[in-house]
């Protein structure tokens, strides 16, 4: 049975109890969550990890990592290293996208290592083996697809990203469009590819119900992924987005009929003030799935700090109900993210995380804004670093004045030293 | 006269039509929006400097960079560093924060070093000789004050922040409250301990029509401080802040009513879901003025990357309708910040400030990411560098595959060239 079968028996299970326990809310809460399809618990049957977490309504946002080799830059120990950064840096999942390298042991490794749940987009194998052996991508074989999808799943990857919703119903709200770009998703561009080439409809949708057996077998859940999601603010929730999200909508609907758990993956680059307006859409377009965004970012030209303009996109979708944040390093657009990189993307992400946890009104989000402040009140240097998101960064920076309670930024004319007798007493 | 007198007159001034077409709008809209309060374009008469700027509504975001020695950290060398950092970041505005050194050597450099607006809290001056001597800041002369004041502006400062909101009334707000933080303004703070010690009214506010008469004499616009921004989240939209800013709203009109061009400063620390309330009440309390604003800050646990954090929330309030940004360096509540900390404030809070220029419909904001994208989908990276905020931190990132067209994020397996068939032609 997949946790979501067994949260609808009423049965409580230990991932639920430490899913729950780990963001502070009563496991039979959690259980009614899943039970709904407003919470998914993704935990492969076949990989046991330490921090089994939830991602959904009510709970604390959650972070993700992408991380994985390129046809250019592809290593065991590189990915190793980008993992550990992430897990430095405080994520709650990753993902291997690897395209480059021996990407079944770069896989295994991160599986192994991880204590979080890992997901993967399994198409990206297919495509990297066609394209090694030169074969062009529209040759790819829909059995093969299936076939790792099976081998990924049996492996213990906990969630796997799936775009069933590039269908050529979608493609066509893309021609005679003013899309800029197209398509910036790289499994959606496979499969466009493959579709137009042969003229037939996507084998992941048409074949949903194998895709159902494969997630329901070893309780992997699915993220649908966004073959439309908008790659410049420009072409922000058009036709062609909004088309595949309904298609995903009835997906998802399908997916909780068979007990298999799933999210619904999203945009991309978004202006701010269509941003909340997604984030409506999805829950309503999808029955409350939970929603995984990657960024938004709501404006294109800052090429090297896309993780800054990610967290502006990313706090705003998740104080109006975004779930899941897939961050955005500085790296993004222009290379393959470094480990440090990576640290910087996973950071970003926390800090949008966690500035819409305090207004989603998670338990214990202000609590700690309020420690963090009072220990600065009291000018408690080794106290503000204990709750800082990242007290090595915060130590490394702070620097004090002469006076050595105040830092150098005002010195003795620190406004919190100076307005101390208006303090209420605490 | 003043640029809103003759704004009033119906009279365009030359630095109007610099700063109308620095923001490609007609000299004449730039007018009305003096004319009515809604815009300032804050330039002394004793200051010639390169690009004068107007800041307000329906005009493009505009970003300031503090700068300025302390205690700990002074020198002329070091200041005209991180002026021409913040210059070459992108800044509209500096204003020098000193409270270390030669302080009007100091500022005497930035002015003549700045190509734009250069502004200051007079009041950190005469905090500074009194800390230096040893004379406890309740001792602080009124005269002196005003002395100071006019010796600022008689050297060409273009805009002053004036904490003339403090009041016994308002300070009356802070007794029995909760805040966590009674004030972290440094203006406000000294202006606290003064009146709380002297058992009288703020001399700034007593003596409003004495501040009005200098600014009108050299044409400073007044950026009114709000010495009870929150300093934590805990603390925001409370009312100690709001009881301020009615009284901001108060001398805003007479400030106007004189031809004295006027801001209002805002928070500070807000929650996500206040941030937008922020705006339209201080639009609404003050009649329009220009909302200038630090941060704002939605969470208080990320010292180290408020520069990230403050982008987060100046977007929000800029979108909302924010006129002017202050940056946030990394370096916020741990030490005073160096050039490279200015170079990254400055970054973050233009990503801010054009993400919401895109929803004000600034005209030319989202022409800038279409042109990017177009670049992007073309996969022409030497155009993607030139229309990108920082070519230089761009083209040290950019890394590119072995095919010389793709960068090492996804090579060959790249979703922009592979949907490359699907796009319009144009």
């Amino acid at each position: 049975m997949t946790q979501l079968e067994m949260a609808r028996k009423g049965i409580v299970t230990p991932e639920m109890r430490k899913a729950a326990q780990a963001d502070g809310v009563d496991p039979e809460t959690l259980r009614k969550l899943i039970a709904e399809g407003k919470a998914v618990l993704p935990k492969n049957k076949n990989h046991s990890f330490q921090r089994p977490l939830a991602i959904g309504a009510n709970l604390r946002t959650k972070v993700n990592a992408n991380i994985g080799s390129s046809g250019a830059c592809a290593s065991v120990e590189l990915e190793l290293e980008k993992l550990e950064a992430a897990l430095r840096a405080g994520t709650d999942s990753v993902m291997d996208l690897s395209t480059g390298g021996d990407l079944r042991a770069i896989r295994e490794a991160i599986l192994e290592k991880s204590p979080v749940m890992v997901g993967t987009v399994p198409i990206y194998r297919i495509a990297t083996e066609l394209h090694r052996k030169g074969i062009p991508l529209y040759k790819m074989d829909v059995d093969q697809l299936f076939k790792e999808l099976e081998e990924q799943c049996a492996q213990g990857i906990d969630y796997i990203t799936v775009h069933c919703g590039v269908t050529l119903e979608t493609l066509k709200r893309i021609e005679g469009s003013d899309r800029v770009l197209p398509s910036v998703s790289r499994g959606g561009s496979i499969l466009m590819t493959w579709m137009r080439h042969n003229r037939k409809e996507n084998p992941l949708y048409e074949n949903f119900e194998t895709v159902l057996d494969i997630a329901y077998k070893y309780d992997v859940t699915l993220s649908l992924g966004d073959g439309m999601r908008p790659g410049t603010v420009v072409d922000a929730t058009d036709r062609a987005q909004i088309e595949e999200l309904i298609l995903l909508g009835e997906l998802a609907r399908r997916a909780r009929e068979r007990n298999v758990q799933v999210m619904i993956e999203g945009p991309g680059h978004v202006p701010l003030n269509q941003i909340e307006a997604n984030v409506i859409l999805e829950k309503r377009l999808c029955d409350g799935a939970p929603f995984y965004l990657l960024g938004p970012l709501p404006t294109d030209i800052a090429p090297g700090y896309d993780h800054i303009t990610a967290a502006i996109g990313g706090a705003i979708a998740a104080a109006a109900g975004a779930d899941f944040l897939c961050y955005v390093t500085p790296a993004e657009h222009l290379s393959l993210p470094s480990p440090d990189d990576v640290y910087q993307g996973v950071i970003a992400a926390r800090i949008a995380g966690h500035a819409a946890d305090i207004v989603k009104g998670i338990p214990g989000a202000i609590e700690r804004d309020r420690r963090i402040s009072i220990y600065r009140r009291d000018l408690n240097w080794e106290g503000v670093l204990s709750e800082a998101l990242d007290p090595e960064a915060a130590r490394k920076r702070l620097a004090l004045a002469y006076d050595r309670e105040t830092c150098t930024m005002c010195g003795e004319l620190c406004a919190v030293k100076l307005s101390r007798p208006f303090a209420k007493k605490s």
